[in-house]
């Protein structure tokens, strides 16, 4: 019998953003060993970007093939598909159309590869490595430019029919409500709690309130980092831009706890730096739209894993699912 | 080597309702081989129920045990939990507090017992006898007194982390709006979907339109039957109904696909007898509401089941689940 020694397995994990793609070699315990990363939007072809990302890794591979064995490569990247292995129109990509992602990875390095969008693999690596460790019901919602999502059931990504479950960023929680920048829909979600939707908040109500601290700073210097100073020193308009963007939140979150009924949704992602200025409210308002019977019941907390490498660790932890 | 002989097993269906509750013995291919049913309000004592249901159900299994195997039972019932086969401060029963009825089940009938709401029960048998057979995911949505659902993802029903998932007539579909007659919440898909909602639309727009043919019943005859036979008769109000019980159930059905992703949405429910003049204007508006990724590719279908039958089905299909 012959037993595989897990402390020898790494994985390769990628994450594709708009502007850097990162990539760190993984074990099971979730410690990167390396890590480094490529600029996404240098390469107008998807070919070149493979090319370069190759002539990158390779002598991290070589270095770690010594003595350890490469199990796979997993990708997180925006509007990947999980059973295809294709980056579909992805709008904020160079490359345009279906993308055999996957496949031409597996041709250039020579391992399995699998991909997810961000926030699955997210989700993955808070169940794996972070603060989901354990559960098998929680829903991650990552609130950054946008705001995306991974749901977990019963211990399984929900991949939804088509690869595409767990757009809850797009869910409308306003019907009518303020107009999406990018897709026109009317309410949504991610129009009101994404740093974008916080800086048209934040910048309508400065507008409101000419003794704000928030009209210290220029129109483009108003982003969710400059109104938390601003909550910060007590500036109360802008402590009411977190409180109404967490009602927003709260809100949508409480009609997903009624729809799967998670033991946690974990929040990740730029805008929750804000703290207790976003997550009061939102737990306040998450509560108070609950049936009964879901009241007091739901953890609602931050991340545990560090930002910079979450995505990494989130992506390699593809490769370990299932398993 | 023994092969077991499927068409000689049965399980017991059992649908508790707040006034009826119907059971039958059913078979793998989702044939009633025989049905009966008892007042549910009759008994102010869970035991005295129970203890009604054997008295009736015993020469029923004593008839088929003679060439069959009774596998099992499973019940369908309001607030009852999976997990803990307990039945939990459920409304519309005379029985308070939590109950361990598949344990009392059990015990009185000798055989193991399965709980789940009546939604689930519904999605179970639809997976299992009706139009979803053959999907992994899909959403069953029941639109009567109340609005129930149950979800399905990867083949599996959505149970939650305790057993209560799946609450999605209580979503918030407006917020602000309209007020619930028992939660209380303002602006739930059950204010506007179910038939209760239908009514309250009803007289709202009776009285705004007095030339509407709704004019002509008496307060008390307005139910979504009536409305739907006006509605025939060509009353545009009446159709005004409908199209606005379509909108809130549309717009909720698309944050449900954003969510999941189902191949299909099945409608069940004496709701679904208006037929188009509330399928069309579902459909419209969830569509519109979609994401481009997930627009017409989510089937809306009504319920294939006989509705006198399907919660029996339901039931007994949880018997077959995961065995």
């Amino acid at each position: 019998m012959a037993l595989i020694d897990l402390s020898k397995q790494v994985a390769l994990g990628i994450d594709i953003g708009g502007t850097n793609t990162k990539f760190g070699l993984v074990n099971h315990r979730g410690e990167i060993l390396s890590k480094g990363s490529i600029k996404t939007d240098n390469y107008e072809k998807v070919e070149d970007f493979i090319d370069e990302l190759y002539r990158t890794i390779k002598p991290l591979l070589d270095e770690h093939c010594q003595d350890k064995t490469i199990e796979g490569i997993g990708v997180g990247a925006p509007n990947a598909n999980y059973y295809s292995g294709t980056i579909e129109h992805a709008p904020n990509l160079n490359w345009k159309g279906i993308i055999p992602f996957a496949e031409m990875m597996t041709e250039k390095f020579g391992f399995p590869c699998k991909m997810t969008n961000d926030a699955n693999a997210a989700a993955l690596g808070e169940m794996m490595y972070g603060a989901a460790r354990g559960m098998k019901d929680f829903i991650m919602i990552t609130l950054g430019t946008g705001v995306g999502s991974g749901i977990v059931c019963g211990g399984c990504l929900v991949y939804g029919h088509d690869g595409f479950a767990g757009e809850l960023g797009h869910t409308i929680v306003k019907p009518g409500g303020r107009k999406h920048w990018s897709t026109g829909s009317e309410g949504s979600l991610e129009a009101y709690a994404s740093a974008t939707g916080i800086v048209i908040t934040a910048k309508k109500m400065r507008a409101e309130f000419p003794e704000s601290m928030m009209n210290e700073y220029a129109e483009d210097e108003i982003n969710s980092k400059t109104v938390y100073e601003c909550a910060q020193k007590g500036d109360p308009t802008a402590i009411e831009v977190f409180r109404y963007t967490g009602q927003k939140l709260g809100e949508a979150l409480a009609n997903f706890v009624m729809f799967s009924s998670p033991q946690a949704i974990l929040l990740f992602g730029g805008v929750i730096k804000a703290g207790d200025f976003i997550l009061k409210p939102t737990k306040l308002h998450m509560e108070r739209n609950l049936l009964p019977i879901f009241r007091g019941k739901v953890k609602l907390v931050f991340s545990e894993l560090d930002e910079a490498d979450a995505a990494i660790l989130g992506a390699s932890a593809l490769v370990w699912e299932n398993a």
